[in-house]
């Protein structure tokens, strides 16, 4: 290697060396190094909802925690909810509501700083108080009120902090204000996520925007996943539900970052009809824009994923059906020695062989070829003739990295977004108590 | 400044920084601090077994990397091997030669340093040339060379480095020699791992003695790495094969350091029959003592578990059935959140319910309760009346840990053991690169 490229190596590896232990030493009031450049996004202004964000000093003084958004009468709520048996008592309440009358007007009500999860028989009381009182303040039903709850849990949620606020929170309703509703939302999150989409319909603009929060899958204290998407399309809520929950298993359940599930994590969509566009179920241009912006928020939980520094496409190719192939990408992608690797920036094909052999799901060794970026590191079941070890490291230093595998079964084939273990991961969690 | 002297300014830099994180997480040459004190134990000599270990420079210089045990005519063996589906040549080649003719003399062969997995075709012919050398020198059918190999994967194994030693590898055995075996075996294990017994049947003892290696990559299915055990016992193949995957249930396949599972993991039971004691299936006295070694041994590996500064006992309770059990004991065991808690020493419930909720298993939130040791800390979905967080605090400081949680659905349980997830995992894994 010559000297110009031995000390521009060097260099990086300095750099590289010094985020590590920054990373070690303080992970506090950072943003993420994979935010996306740029801040949050420009999003379009969807008819029939307005936002509303304030302090109520929940548990985070001087900071936004709670936000309403208001949706008008005809608006159609879908939802998906996490599948855990322990859920918190907003998502059970959410649940029993989806479905309920559309004609009126309908409410999401979001606080950041207590879950309240396992608060046993408190819990639904709490939601009721809040849901209640908004349903009151707003002139809706209560079964049109979706509340939402992250932060710490088996602690009473404050819920008159909340209640005693509607006035000002009703007071600061205006269509323009997500991005104040996507800073209130946040927890552990290191930079607020939007996404949005404009679509022609039938020659008629129809608008998506989304917001979300999380950097891990994780539950208790303060790392669950919300996302909260609307759109002024006009659609029947059985289609509406039916949509969600197709994409969401291709784009927000093919994240991970620590294999870990929030008992809270909650996903809605209002649909409010303003924009007078019938979206019936097989509009693809459509369907096409609301999975981009499911996909766009999904990478961002994962690039804001607790302590990365590597974002990791992880496609398989070549399983016997889809859902075999989403349960090798997953084994890959949850895998600490291959999140370790790609920390270490080592192209460990190994251990991606590992994690395919111990899935489940099928596979042959001597069929399997796999693939970091563009290079090909191992086909037929032993490294490829081709292979150069200083290529795997050098692809490795890069930010957004593929890790491709083929197995050479059949056609099934899925992609997970995932990114690296890291030592700050360690100490966020960790939290070494003094 | 010159090319040079910034290459050796970055070059001091470097090594500096890479100083500086392993201070951070210091685990190198060390014995793990969770290994057991006073060392190795005094294992029981197995009459019809002898043992031996060389150097033969597999991969480590100057150190024991190859072992064999040769076994007497009349000798049953019993294996257990990894499910994964990417399994190495090795293990495929020891599942068909299990229940090979008892009445031959037998050997288990074993080197550290390199894998032999993932190599394509080459991995069967390398396992081949081996067993084929052994059982010519040592006299004995082929299909009675029993041959395991960890290390690094990918690489062809050279197997000359074996073959051309075996002259010494013969003349070292004696029935003494089962502590350098346990030695020859280690990868990054930072101890030798043994456990041994002595239980008397119809008033005649009859003897126990197993090894073990593994510190990584451990999980059920089989957690083990390489664990092979020794017993004067005369007891038929299959009595033997059945006693062996059922202890293996409760025991060895009930420790998890990092949820990743081996492509080599490998146990063999060798009963010599030496003491012309009689063993049959149901005899209790044996079965427990055979039971209590392999879980002596288990534990050891979770107790060198990269980077474990603290040993942990799941224990659930009830659940609606013993495998219901064990999948929440995993699952807690298993979650990043949880182990990352235990390392900061943070009595972190909430991270308990979350895995429970995520495991798939049936859960009441409503009727849940976690203890730390002896702290109530949850009871009936919430915090319980009693605990006060200094308590859980204190208790956490210890460095053998037991996170016990009851469902109250059923009579179903189960026990599992792991460790915590520190920062001295990530650096031992992530190996940043030079």
């Amino acid at each position: 290697m010559g000297k110009k490229a031995e000390i521009k190596r060097l260099r990086e590896k300095v750099k590289r060396l010094k985020r590590a232990l920054v990373a070690a030493a303080d992970h506090t009031h950072v943003v993420a190094p994979l935010a996306p450049k740029g801040g949050f996004p420009d999003l379009p202004v969807i008819e029939g909802v307005q936002f509303s964000a304030i302090e109520a000093g929940i548990k985070y003084q001087g900071r936004l925690d709670v936000m309403l958004a208001e949706m008008a009468p005809g608006t159609s709520i879908a939802g998906v909810f996490t599948r855990s048996s322990t859920r918190a008592a907003p998502v059970l309440d959410c649940q029993d509501k989806i479905g309920s009358n559309a004609n009126e007007k309908a409410a999401f009500v979001v606080n950041a700083g207590n879950a309240n999860a396992f608060t046993g028989s408190n819990g639904l009381d709490t939601v009721t108080a809040i849901t209640s009182a908004v349903a009151k303040r707003l002139n809706m039903p209560e079964n049109r009120v979706y509340s939402a709850s992250t932060g710490v849990i088996g602690e009473l949620l404050p819920h008159d902090r909340i209640t005693n606020k509607l006035d000002e929170l009703a007071a600061g309703l205006s269509p323009e204000k997500i991005q104040p509703a996507a800073n209130a939302i946040r927890t552990t999150d290191t930079f607020a996520k939007g996404a949005g989409a404009t679509v022609k319909v039938d020659g008629k603009p129809v608008h998506i925007a989304g917001i979300a929060k999380g950097s891990g899958m994780i539950a208790p204290d303060m790392a669950t996943m919300l996302v909260f998407i609307f759109t002024d399309a006009k659609i029947d809520q059985p289609v509406l539900q039916d949509m969600l929950t197709d994409l969401t298993g291709q784009t927000l359940n093919n994240i991970t970052v620590d294999s870990d599930t929030s008992t809270s994590d909650t996903l809605l969509l209002a649909a409010t009809g303003a924009s007078g566009v019938d979206i019936d179920a097989g509009n693809s241009a459509f369907t096409q824009a609301l999975h981009d912006v499911m996909l766009d928020l999904a990478q961002q939980v994962v690039r804001d994923g607790e302590g990365a520094t590597k974002f990791v496409t992880v496609k398989v190719t070549g399983a016997l059906s889809d859902s075999e192939a989403k349960t090798h990408a997953l084994s890959v992608a949850n895998s600490p020695l291959v999140k370790t690797a790609v920390a270490g920036e080592d192209p460990n094909w190994g251990r991606v062989v590992m994690a395919i052999g111990k899935s489940g799901a099928s596979a042959d060794r001597d069929l399997l070829s796999i693939s970091f970026g563009d290079v090909l590191v191992a086909e037929k079941g032993w490294v490829s003739p081709d292979y150069r070890e200083e290529d795997g490291a050098d692809y490795m230093k890069g930010d957004d990295l593929s890790i491709s595998v083929d197995l050479g079964l059949g056609d099934g084939k899925a992609s997970v977004w995932t990114c690296d273990l890291t030592h700050a991961y360690i100490q966020i969690n960790a939290d070494y108590r003094s």
